[in-house]
């Protein structure tokens, strides 16, 4: 008796993406929000949560936070899709547009769960190289989607792990040409001088996500958006799964956008954080720095190994992530941008990995 | 420019599975648990939450809160996985084993969402009709497995809105005819007298769901599992989407866990309660009362009409739910059992509803 052989041989074929759960001082991995939310934040959502019936489930549609969230980033109500993190979101999208065959077109490298979702689902897989720079190739993606008639392109602007952007006028140029489905990830918008949001009412096959795990400083509590015309998204919405965000996480996203300059006020403190560290990781000689407009930023060593220099700087406290396993990425660190601390601590101890032993 | 031609033509098929939000002084329409939490234990897990970092993301595996869940259940922790409620998981099970035409056996009537999300995926539905008193019928469902050689057997046992159980022994004999995997989703079990966790050992092809949200009360929080063997689980696991349960569902769980004795008091307490809610509808003419090991009932109407009884019973404040779209139940209605208060005003209610115009 084999059970497993009911498991679909293209999932069988694939390794589960993971990420090992390291302890450490300074945590520059996961481009999470190095601030954490204030104190009187915090005690605002634990007191209407306590004032709930746990016991009762949240709204089968969470409309009263689709039409906060709507007038956050000015679109229509019923455009707007919230999720358990945005990754819910790609995943509905992906269940209601791919089957067996289907292409969907992503940039080279980028975020890993578009691709293994969309595997998993059945689809066929078309992968666009970003430009000799890692920027993105507008021109490269219009003829790939014109030739795979891709029913979906995901385009992560910026994008992870590189922080290329893809220009709006370029997004609004693939929307045009062809009407296959445009999802533009702006997970790390906030940090970026784009939004894509007002091209919605124009381009019917556009989808926009976001989240409040970057900016809004909410990883911990998982929530996501999907944008869209109000036709596609109840088409979607067939593959949303009911009940999808817990009252709790609605309660700390309602009182989040309630405080708009908190967001506001952080989002202008890490830019600015990461032109700081930006400027210093020029000074260090041994690498490249790839322009980003994420909070992360992306290095490639000149002679060092990467996972060699992952260690050292784990060794000394400081965990980053290695994306050398990422194509085209084999000399790449991804970094963080984190507090003023923790910047200079990934300084001091990237300088003392990367000088030459007889240099100290 | 049609962007909608490229969303799956099974999908702009169907219909969205939805639930119109009524406000209502007795809500008897979702079989939530009555009790909530008692505030110590809320005021626990939010002290733990207001102690831990917002903006950090949760464990990419969950892995305290599956070793806990294991011990809780008797199953070894890496055949667990945990999801935002159970829903996620059936959906992550299907998504890697669901693909165009793959025959997906589900009992007819029982919950909607399997036949949703098999569809969306491709699959094609087998409806294997319950037995004349709404009872499963194991031969049948024996037959269907081996005529249509399903991969897929979802069995909602005691089942969603009839209340039947399939006995252990039948989910046993299902599990050892044929490899095709037998997902049994528990969501009820604990108003049961039955738990089929412990055929896990014997049946690598047997998978279990479990949920928080109505014996453990906390269905606002949404926190469901999956149980299989460890290489099925590997399996499943491709398509659970990372960090899928946020940290204060997390906590509230392992807060539960700590306190089986709370848990246990209040399902005996429901179980008290639906027997003398049982034997009461039993007494009140005009319906008959089907057999039930949940914490619901379904009733049929003898000559009123379902959808009339259900806003007689709304415009007295008791919302329940109207089942009669279902399959087989056009003359019915499903109340959850609810506080010993609850449960008399919904008697209260169909007495006078129910009560021939002449004989008040």
């Amino acid at each position: 008796m084999d059970a497993l052989r009911h498991v679909k041989p293209v999932v069988r074929g694939l390794r589960a993406y993971t990420l090992q759960a390291r302890p450490a001082t300074v945590k520059l991995d996961q481009n999470e929000n190095p601030f954490d939310l204030p104190e009187d934040f915090k005690r605002e959502v634990v007191a209407r949560a306590l004032a709930r019936d746990w016991a009762r489930y949240p709204e089968f549609d969470p409309t009263e936070l689709c039409a906060a969230l709507a007038r956050h980033w000015g679109w229509r109500a019923d455009g707007v899709l919230a999720g358990n993190g945005s990754n819910e979101l790609i995943e509905a999208l992906l269940v209601v547009t791919v089957g067996d065959g289907t292409p969907v077109l992503i940039p080279e490298p980028t975020f890993t769960l578009y691709g293994l979702l969309s595997q998993v689902l059945g689809g066929r897989l078309v992968r666009v190289p970003l430009g000799p720079g890692l920027e993105y190739d507008a021109d490269a993606l219009s003829r790939a989607r014109r030739e795979h008639e891709a029913p979906v392109t995901i385009v992560c602007s910026p994008n992870n792990p590189t922080g290329s952007v893809l220009a709006l006028d370029a997004v609004s140029r693939l929307c045009d040409e062809a009407d296959g489905l445009v999802v533009l990830d702006e997970a790390y918008h906030e940090f970026s001088s784009q939004d894509a949001v007002p091209l919605l009412a124009r381009h019917p096959n556009l989808v926009v996500l976001r989240t409040f795990s970057k900016a809004g400083a909410l990883a911990g509590l998982r929530l996501g958006a999907l944008l869209a015309s109000p036709e596609l998204v109840r088409e979607v919405n067939k593959a949303r799964l009911p009940y999808n965000v817990n009252f709790f996480s609605q309660t700390a996203a309602l009182c989040a956008l309630e405080r708009r300059s908190l967001l506001d006020e952080r989002v202008a403190r890490l830019v600015a954080l990461r032109e700081a560290l930006i400027a210093r990781l020029r000074e260090q000689g041994g690498l490249r720095v790839y322009p980003t407009a994420a909070n992360f930023v992306l290095v490639e060593l000149e002679a060092a190994e990467p996972k060699a220099v992952y260690e050292a700087l784990y060794a000394r406290g400081v965990l980053v992530r290695d994306v050398s396993s990422y194509p085209r990425l084999s000399r790449c660190l991804r970094f963080s941008v984190g507090s003023e601390e923790e910047n200079e601590a990934l300084l001091g101890a990237l300088r003392e990995v990367l000088a030459p032993v007889e240099a100290r």
